[in-house]
């Protein structure tokens, strides 16, 4: 199994949390598409702890091209970005190396690795890996916008509270484009940023769910068996860190239906075939149906916190606690809609090399 | 995008509801496993519909192993399977061709396929191509049990009924095995089946929730990102038709619970590490940790409905309306579990050839 | 390492030589291609044994196309070949079964699988095999053909006499399409004939050289690293038994050159840009240039042979003798050319989706 | 089709020429490997143009292993490594972007990347991008040689001129481990390089044949159709630039025997199964035999030659005449020996992986 990914398209992610530079490779990028500096630094800000929410961690993310783009375009070879760790700590992670944090990669990594991954700062599982996974999605993105695709999304719940649905996709994904906060009512959002803030006054942390649209796929993406959109996508999302479940359209909702309520009935708007409802989330039989593309994750609670955790010794063998040191998000919902976006602007649009 | 799937151990299916045959290929078997054809009819015997539940097409499944197989034994090399069609009515779905199935691929498949697709019985997008994929799963099964590898699916939800949750695995996967309709409690079982008939004589469906739970795997299995133990199951499970959520552990309802309730804190139980609770459901940072699997998949409904709807004729481009003629489960939950089953099998078989 | 090759077409072969059915899986073919059952059965024609030439085993070659063709016409969705073996007599060869024949895959089948293949009549190994290949490249061709592009062989080389080399392709192709001896000289063809026949009397085999061109290939096909056009195309060309090596354009012997003399200086012809030469047989830095594309492959003399040979018991681990009992062709040449024409069909059309 | 190649082991390369940086990705590797910088840096030094047959392009190769290794052993995660570019003169190439170079992969790089590629120096064709592969390969070689994996290449002919074959072939490859110039007979070798530079001096460049043997393997590596040892191993060889044939043990010389003189005949050596001769170079029926792996690759004389050469103008379509500026080797041949070594080792490595 690999960090390589994608059929047309192909994504190889590299680096661990403390070593000196993280990065990517994208191969398959067709020649000639715009590649923004500009539009990088914004999608890696989106992604940047927000204020008061988020780890003490200063990450301006400088990041820089080394192959790939010739004269502000894609020269349709492998794209190399790399990007420099900063400001790193390791003190606060060594004394870690031998009793593993509680819901984290390390026991695991320890066993998959045989004892020889990087510790520090969860090596290559960090989530300071999806930083060059978001620069690489801001490329992506910007071939979507290209062919009429665009993507959204927002935390439709966080902290046991919840955003309102969406509504006219086509003006909220554009308000949610660059908002540091996703939520599609603001009032809601301050209400989960306060709720955030009391679960990390109590030395805990939050969780929630992360809903996406996607406007203006064609139909016709995907396949019958094995290589659903469904399938293809949940693949990648289950790469966010903390994604336990995806669902598609009205997802286990729907599993509560009967038939007669579920099913998206046809009707032509003009010279094109609609759904009257989209329970199905713009996906039938594993293929895209022209509807718009929804989906949710659930992203648990951070597992990294505060308070005091019993866990093993390695080396002992004998049971032990632990408390977290280091610089934590209390609820990473927030920065993870960055990583939903580029990995959903990644599956697309290696699909849409397909037709 | 491809039907050839796994990266060790590949599956390839193939056929069409209405053609001669249907059938699989499966590659990078281990030489010298047992292959008993007696394991794949239970198998295949747990798909085909129960009772009063199911369609009335008879499925009896007769099947051939044309490859592979010597003296009893995988030989290493690719092993195909074979099923007949038989017991086919194409008069029911001819008229059908140009007038999509809402819920069903018939509208998708005829703009990926550009017409070109056995429209038959919904062709290649027929849950009958699930019983080749059976008949492979009885073989990965017994695979993963000479390694000590169980699994075992009961139906959670169905027809917004529950069953009892899962409380001694082995016991309960024990129970499993062979039950013609997969629940841990009978009388909820009853209530379910009874649920379900009502609906079908409203002419309507239900949908539910399959919980998978796997006992006996390593920890080590996955990768930290991308083919991450989630993504690769995720990206199987959503073939099975009508899947339209996965979620792992706690999935979803762990996104409603704060860091300190949510991690699974670590003991020594004698030489082993184990978490005290599974709330990650044996995932953590995409590999498994040694406890048991745990998973849930979200069925809608059935889309095949006696109740008339409204869909648009693909000729003409009008509104039209149709009645899904031939025989239909109203709920396909309970069958759906050998094929939850199966393609578990492959991927954690494929994941263990890894090691 | 797998059976199923390809990337945007993938092929999977399956069967032993004395099971019930060989045949193979052909996916990612566009929907609505001609297939044509007569233009199988002529291409299956070309790959049986050709009169006094070749074994006695009559392969009449009669299949079944199971899946993915509807109304004459590919679906898009796998198309299943199936072949079923006939006039077999297992009995000479299974006391072979732990005395491996020089030159075969015996001895490195027996370690691979472990014992456990099917040994009767090489199994897997088998050059029947090729069959179905040969029935997946008649549809490969002709899909080529409906783009312009033309694939022609001929026996450059056999029992150390020479061809005439190609002087008008387009004319040598079609000239060469359904010549049972494949030759551009029929009277050097007659005298190879003779040179096989010759062999054949002391018991023994001979090997050739095979040349193909390909007419009509769009430049641009190919990348610069790992998927070359060559290294695809050889890839697959050391799949034909017997094939020991793969040389592209003047190949060795451009090794001998200088640069003055090597490199195709290249010209306008009317619009159209193309060399004066060809020593490089139509690919540069991996990728076409537009030119005809050129290979050969060495074939390696049937290793069946009717004079005994040494060889080594496998369970009782001492030397002994065997004398190689069954049906062989003293020259596989002249049928393995419609093997290359299948696979090479098989790699250009898979490259040509990627435009 | 991709930079990313491999199954258990996979390697992505990127950079171009004249770019900031050029490197690779090495993903799968076992954790726990020895990656010592010096073993690099000595292959490297093998890779650099040895006095009066080259460039006079100085390139010492300074490189940084950005990721993937953790107190000097590999992780087992991706693996990443940096080569900067230096001393770099771009002017020289410029002018040439309209002006394909013949025998280069100016032209179809051009129709491939649509003129988006990076014309300088050759940008992601140039040969530059071999030192990434080949400090990817120190590794892989020492990986090997942890499991008694020998491998070794000379210069069989080079400008007409035959070094001698292998004799003892542990001796010989130690001798070669180390040698600035790749040959046997030291004697022959010198002929070989006064005809380089005799060469040279006209202007022109000359070719050759490497000779690459393997010692170590077991038996039973590979596969009997597609990935077959030969189809592996060929598809990265034609990566080499230049190498335009590969052939198997006595490849088409084979092609010229009878079977009874070509086949490899099978003895007891002790407790091994051990063939008389080795014509077959290893390698029966797509599988490795336990006997040294042998095969040659035709390397093409460099095509940067001093003389003028015609040739095109892409932006006037006109006839025109370019004379290579820069500096360029003679003959790439020795060179070309740490590449073959580098690619040998990764699909080798790649294959004992499957066991």
């Amino acid at each position: 199994m690999s960090n390589c990914f994608g059929k047309n398209l192909t994504l190889t992610l590299f680096g661990e949390s403390h070593g000196p530079e993280i990065g990517c490779v994208i191969d398959g990028l067709r020649p000639g598409l715009r590649v923004e500096e500009e539009a990088i630094a914004q999608q890696l800000a989106l992604r940047r702890p927000a204020g008061a929410l988020s780890t003490a961690r200063v990450e301006p993310d400088p990041f820089r091209i080394v192959s790939g783009v010739w004269q502000g375009r894609s020269t349709g070879t492998p794209l190399c970005i790399l990007i420099p760790n900063r400001d790193v700590k390791s003190d606060d992670y060594e004394s870690l190396a031998h009793t593993p944090r509680p819901g984290h990669a390390d026991y695991t990594g320890f066993v998959k690795y045989r004892g020889f991954a990087d510790p520090r700062g969860g090596g290559h599982f960090s989530g300071r890996l999806t930083a060059p996974l978001v620069a690489a999605g801001a490329i992506f993105l910007a071939a979507l916008r290209e062919r009429g695709v665009a993507i959204g999304t927002h935390i439709a719940r966080c902290a046991g509270l919840e955003d309102r649905p969406f509504k006219h996709l086509a003006d909220d994904l554009q308000a949610l484009a660059h908002a540091p906060f996703p939520v599609l009512d603001v009032g809601r959002g301050e209400a989960m940023q306060a709720a955030v803030l009391a679960a990390a006054r109590d030395g805990d942390s939050v969780g929630g769910v992360l809903e996406t649209a996607v406007l203006g796929l064609p139909a016709g993406l995907g396949a019958p068996w094995f290589d659903t959109v469904e399938g293809l996508l949940s693949h990648a999302l289950f790469s966010i860190p903390a994604v336990k479940g995806v669902e598609f359209g009205d997802g286990f909702a729907l599993a509560e239906l009967r038939g007669s309520q579920g099913n998206d009935v046809f009707r032509m708007e003009g010279e094109r075939v609609v759904t009257e409802t989209n329970h199905n989330g713009g996906v039938n039989g594993g293929i895209t149906n022209g509807m718009p593309l929804l989906f949710r994750t659930a992203i648990k609670p951070t597992p990294s916190i505060a308070i005091p955790q019993r866990t093993v010794d390695l080396s002992t063998h004998k049971n032990t606690e632990i408390t977290v040191q280091g610089r934590h998000d209390p609820c990473v919902v927030p920065r993870a809609r960055a990583v939903q976006d580029s990995v959903t602007a990644f599956v697309l649009l290696d699909l849409l090399e397909d037709l």
